[in-house]
């Protein structure tokens, strides 16, 4: 790859690495050869889960365990990540064999996601964790921070969603129960949530006819704001 | 708690809070009062994590991701993290309400492999990142330096599970397919790997035979570790 790309890269990460050769092997795919990224995917995968925890404890201190752990696992997900590494330009300086790019390799959204954790790892390695923190911080600092307002945390997801499409103008989404199955004091709920102006629907199960509609609209939500950027 | 017990179990952590609040949350269990751990273990489950990646990385340059994402696993279970609680005296100064302490609270591997990760969130929000890894190196730098040697790397699992038994003069396993199904080319096999002299036996599953005794291994293996001790 070029030495232009990967001083553009980073820039946007933020930190110049002392050590270019481990931010080159972050960005080599197994299929290359044996200098690959996968030692540094392993760590990785630690420094962001460590760098997005510390962050989300600091930035919401009132928000008990399970919100800080459901906002993370969405933060770290496949999916977040790939996000990240289109908007770092991944894709044009990995290097991966021949075959895997002709076969697409360089858009695979796992192959992209592993790329930013092995970047973070060479981060770590080259400067040490606080190095490592800020540029979590600089990717995903602004995403962290606005995921209070997102209904991630403190709201419930039915709020959440109406507030989402109310902000756009769109019709409140509609709730029906689809299926009730078993006794009373142990049935299930299957909920569908639904909002025809944009033609989505998503299911939801539970206990409760409630417990299954905050299911189905944090579904919803989440599709949403996978397919339509943040809330 | 008393102070000598904290000043006790800050002598064995290597760390001496600047807020002993911190410490004191850690150890709080979350039946007990509005300051409980949980938030604390939020954190120090990452920290741990991060840690013992560090420590793997450095310590077994050679591994490859999958050995190392193996033994980091085994570190930081349940199992694990309840052991080293009471190697550090968690249950002698863990906070807990009266109706769980009656219950048995302090003895609980939950509960005590919960409180280990809280306090090295604690140290991580007293001092940083730096000061909760020396800790980490403290209390389990002697397992992950010899984790090498116990066959969790390098070695495959029938091999480490013979040496296993070799050392304490225990005839050697025996193997035998149990079951094959499917045409060839796509058969899955069964295996069990038994031990007739202590009466244990475990089930592998494979697409080759080999496979399936090596996962057969694996599982005997991890029993033996998890109810004898370390390997």
């Amino acid at each position: 790859m070029s030495s232009a790309a990967l001083d553009a890269l980073q820039k946007r990460l933020g930190h110049r690495f002392a050590r270019p050769d481990l931010l080159a092997r972050a960005l080599t795919h197994r299929s290359f050869g044996a200098d690959h990224n996968e030692r540094l995917e392993f760590l990785g995968d630690a420094v962001l889960s460590l760098a997005v925890s510390s962050l989300l404890y600091e930035r919401y201190a009132g928000s008990d365990e399970g919100d800080l752990t459901r906002v993370r696992a969405h933060l770290v997900r496949e999916d977040s990540l790939h996000k990240l590494a289109l908007a770092l330009g991944l894709p044009e300086v990995l290097k991966m064999s021949d075959g895997e790019a002709r076969g697409g390799g360089a858009q695979r959204p796992s192959i992209l996601a592993d790329a930013v954790e092995a970047v973070l790892g060479a981060a770590y390695i080259d400067a040490g964790y606080e190095a490592a923190l800020a540029v979590v911080r600089r990717l995903l600092g602004e995403t962290i921070a606005t995921a209070a307002g997102a209904g991630d945390f403190g709201k419930d997801a039915k709020t959440a969603l109406q507030e989402w499409l109310q902000a756009r103008r769109i019709a409140v989404p509609s709730y029906r129960i689809v299926a009730a199955r078993g006794q009373a004091h142990a049935q299930t709920f299957e909920v569908e949530c639904a909002v025809p102006a944009l033609d989505m629907a998503e299911l939801g199960e539970g206990r409760s006819r409630r417990t299954a509609e905050q299911e189905a609209a944090r579904r919803l939500l989440d599709r949403l704001t996978a397919e339509r950027g943040k809330p």
